[in-house]
């Protein structure tokens, strides 16, 4: 598939890496074709790597990803530009975090909205599923480093083939179908978004910066 | 110990039996002494179990259980009592769900602020933990009904002699101490709360009403 990532900070850069890996078409966007992480990363990732503007990668790109800063993703897939986000699935791995007010950050959006739910709102023809938004980029890409892959990650999206297109992703970066848990309708997302919070504090009391995720453990 | 567990529903009346069922003196505290709920409560539970208004529960706990809504926890803390919460440990499990529009609820208090930390403003001299509000009650009284006990509780709160009492409690009930996570101040509380929009989102596609809880799952 021809997959644009728009973002090229951790999230992007690891994100499209694994995309190119798997044996995907990606296109690293960002504000100019010249952004100096995406050149670089287009160079050292093969010859299904590309950088381009956001407008361009988007609409190159069968499949979008928003791996921004949710502070910046409304204006970054305006630049995206509805024309070429519309009818695409658009996978929203960002998070709302507001810095404003220092370390740890709140958020802008939340409770009775969510960033997923503003992206949807503003890009109507976009079949926008919530996505990995819930752990870090290394272990989007790699659950199994991770206790053997045995932990999880939700979806949420209004469109159930959007949500079968992210769920084949997924498990081709290594996510058993039964660790791939459908949370339902796109207002999910703010469950998922309202995680962070929680996930920032476990973050600080982890130590030595380890990745970790979580694991519905039933009965 | 003598505890005060506020709140006859069915997190207060688990707690209340299962603090009774390790040994303590519990006081199940309601609006009324002649509440039916409570009375029915103490009647079953054996030579260790009372029922008394809230102000004669807190007066007569060395540690006080606030299992109300979050909704009336305010007001049911004042019916308790600024006088007989002062130097106690107050163990706060409730949530403050919203449910004016409906179901699943949203929060009335989130992202910048508590209910835990609203509870500590309201009473200055109670040394307030949040704790236990991540999940069902008959999870926090039973930790190894659940897959063997492997998954977490987290604890919130600015006095570290408080939150061990309450880390001990947790432990009478079940739980191992690598899964008793400490996160900090009680400013974490906003994290332990916000994850219950999840929580439901969780719970509403799991099925079967089956009890569940999380797990940190690291490297």
């Amino acid at each position: 598939m021809k997959i644009a990532v728009l973002g090229t900070g951790i999230v992007g850069r690891t994100l499209a890496g694994r995309l190119v890996e798997v044996g995907h078409s990606v296109t690293l966007g960002s504000r100019s074709a010249t952004n100096e992480a995406a050149v670089e990363w287009a160079a050292g990732a093969g010859p299904l790597a590309k950088a381009a503007t956001f407008f361009d990668a988007a609409a190159d790109g069968e499949v979008v990803i928003n791996a921004t800063p949710g502070a910046v993703s409304l204006e970054v897939l305006a630049a995206a530009s509805t024309m070429n986000l519309g009818g695409k699935v658009l996978i929203d791995v960002a998070n709302p975090l507001d810095h404003s007010a220092g370390f740890p950050p709140s958020l802008s959006i939340s409770n009775t909205d969510s960033l997923a739910e503003t992206i949807q709102r503003a890009f109507p023809t976009a079949r926008v599923v919530k996505a990995l938004n819930t752990m870090r980029a290394d272990v989007m890409v790699a659950p199994e480093r991770l206790a053997g892959g045995d932990h999880d990650a939700f979806l949420a999206g209004d469109d159930p083939e959007a949500k079968e297109v992210v769920a084949r992703l997924l498990a081709e970066f290594g996510w058993r179908a039964e660790h791939i848990k459908d949370l339902g309708p796109l207002d999910a997302a703010r469950g998922m978004e309202m995680w962070l919070p929680l996930w920032l504090r476990i973050f600080l009391t982890q130590g030595n910066n380890n990745a970790f995720n979580i694991k519905v453990v039933t009965g």
